[in-house]
């Protein structure tokens, strides 16, 4: 089941029902702007990772300030922000099963669509989908450019597949897709700006080989919020695909340079049990605020620490006792990740100055498919 | 949005869209008939936990067993159960806030709902929400006995506040309720059975104590999969909260003397690059299988492991590869904990000897207020 609003708009923010998922407005729009500035004198374009936000409204208010289009993981992802309005969005992944082309390739006759491919079957099952639904795709060539995970090599396996693609019929070459996500969260500045380096070379390496093949490449698209800033600076990439950026989370925020963006997202919960010296229980636990990155940080409230997530349950530490959350109180959770943070709710819920000011879907919740 | 169903009956099982929540009904109904058997012939009762399974279906199924009812942690969870038939519901937890407590106290026209308790505070605002209403609702104490996160101490602290509830016009005192759960994932048997112990002790102690001022103790509630057996020996408990011996997932499985109960919950996942040497990409990343109790085994594949988990993407190693899992190929996931994942999905699909045979909603998923 869809699960009801938390809120209304008009409710001060201490009456929200808990756990629910707050976007501090202010914060928000100033991380939007902040990107747009520094991208707007720049070669680059900002093409949003919509897998952080997983919403045509946010994906609106990217696009009001330049971005140019959107990045999904997944079909379902680009189901939703297609029937949002949202024109041009790209699959930063492979997509494989013919159920699923066939939902993307219906998507090309509303919205322009495009999908990356590290295998000569993907391009083939890709070009019948496109083929039967009389519509043609852009297709990107992922590039391994240290992540180990997708991608060919770069240079001459990327020209092969490169050609495969501009060979087939309703098919067209849309360029590469070299991201590098192992590289965002390595916390060292001088490590991950080396990581970078490499995936720049490897990116001027691939789309040089293009040239001399006669394929043009009209993209190069990748980094992340943790790195952006290297790879608008390489002047190869094309577009940046930067997603927590709009949001901040506690991990982004370890990183020893981190980029001038506020905390945005909070997790609101409550205090439900006070009954143990010296601790303090919120109705969220790993449930509510995933930890594959961590607990989350409590906002505002120094010596105040999360320190163990149960399904339901996340247990506060108090150094001092009498600072401890009363029960009842509502606190701001920083998340550890933002991304599946955001995938656990079916509402956002806008806040201002302490007061509610609109209330968003998470329209592609759970959109894994 | 409610995502759309990954399958329909009479499907083959390779033929399910990917990543899909499945059920193997003949483990799962291998696991209902182990526990009630197991318990037939003592004086403690199932009550099902429903945060595992989400589902008025299962429940029903439990029940059907002889399973007395079910238990909750969230007002949400027991709305589902209670608009999906299930006469008694138990939320094993505090609940705080007036808002979900007239929730609460509204389900007791349709079944017999009960809650915890660790403080005064919250008997006064249960009383509040239940003369409001005109119902009479049974309050249990939550008593400490080795979690160190919600509860009273187990004796006078115990006593004190069944008495608070006991003189409150519209609530009945339930019992109490003693659940160890970080002993449920102790490997040591011995250790853990050293916690359980603990536990025990702590019970009969406060039944007793509570005896002497005159209060019967109807209900001592607790234990889990990893420890029931301690809990049914020790002729204390009443009723068994267990929930994940209905699916099982490799974090019980890791226990040395684990249940003997079957793996009957998978996600499945489609291998969707094999770009990288000795590596398999599937689309199961940590949103479809969390993985705050550790990454997911992979069914029926000695040699391959799951060896890291991104938002989307899992990566899988191969000692040997001449048996990487294909591109296309199908693979079954074995969860690392099966209550995050299931609450991750839209619908189970339930498959026997390679069919699909069922379609069941997770009625309850993300139902966290």
């Amino acid at each position: 089941m869809l699960q009801a609003p938390p809120a209304e708009p008009g409710m001060r923010e201490d009456e929200v029902d808990t756990p629910a998922l707050l976007i501090d407005l202010d914060a928000f729009e100033h991380n939007l702007d902040t990107m747009a500035a520094f991208l707007a004198p720049t070669g680059a374009k900002l093409r949003a990772h919509a897998k952080t936000h997983k919403s045509p409204v946010v994906a609106r208010l990217q696009m009001a300030r330049g971005a140019i289009g959107q990045c999904v993981q997944k079909v379902g992802e680009a189901e939703v922000l297609a029937w949002g309005g949202i024109p041009d969005i790209m699959v930063t992944n492979q997509v494989v099963g013919a159920r699923k082309l066939n939902r993307l390739v219906a998507l090309a006759r509303i919205a322009q669509v495009s999908v990356c491919v590290d295998d000569p079957a993907q391009v083939a099952a890709i070009e019948e989908a496109a083929a039967a639904a009389g519509v043609r795709i852009p297709v990107l060539v992922e590039i391994d450019v240290g992540g180990a995970r997708c991608g060919v090599q770069a240079g001459p396996p990327a020209v092969a597949l490169a050609e495969v693609i501009a060979a087939s019929k309703h098919l067209s070459f849309g360029g590469i897709q070299a991201y590098h996500g192992s590289a965002q969260h390595i916390r060292e500045p001088e490590r991950r700006a080396a990581a970078i380096a490499g995936a720049v070379e490897a990116s001027r390496r691939t789309v040089e080989q293009l040239r001399q093949r006669g394929l043009a490449c009209p993209v190069v698209g990748g980094a992340g919020s943790g790195s952006f800033q290297h790879e608008v600076a390489s002047g190869v990439y094309t577009e940046i695909q930067a997603g927590s950026y709009a949001f901040m989370d506690a991990d982004y925020a370890r990183n020893i340079e981190a980029p001038p963006f506020r905390h945005a997202l909070f997790v609101l919960a409550t205090v439900m049990s006070a009954a143990t010296p010296h601790i303090a229980v919120v109705d969220a636990g790993h449930k509510a605020v995933p930890t594959d990155s961590g607990y989350p940080l409590i906002a505002g409230r120094p010596g105040v620490s999360y320190v163990g997530a149960s399904d339901e349950h996340g247990k506060l530490t108090v150094e001092d006792p009498a600072l401890r959350p009363r029960l009842g109180e509502k606190l701001r959770l920083i998340p550890g990740h933002c991304d599946p943070t955001v995938d656990r709710y079916d509402w956002y819920v806008g806040v201002r100055k302490g007061r509610v000011e609109c209330l968003w879907p998470v329209a592609a919740r759970g959109a894994m498919a």
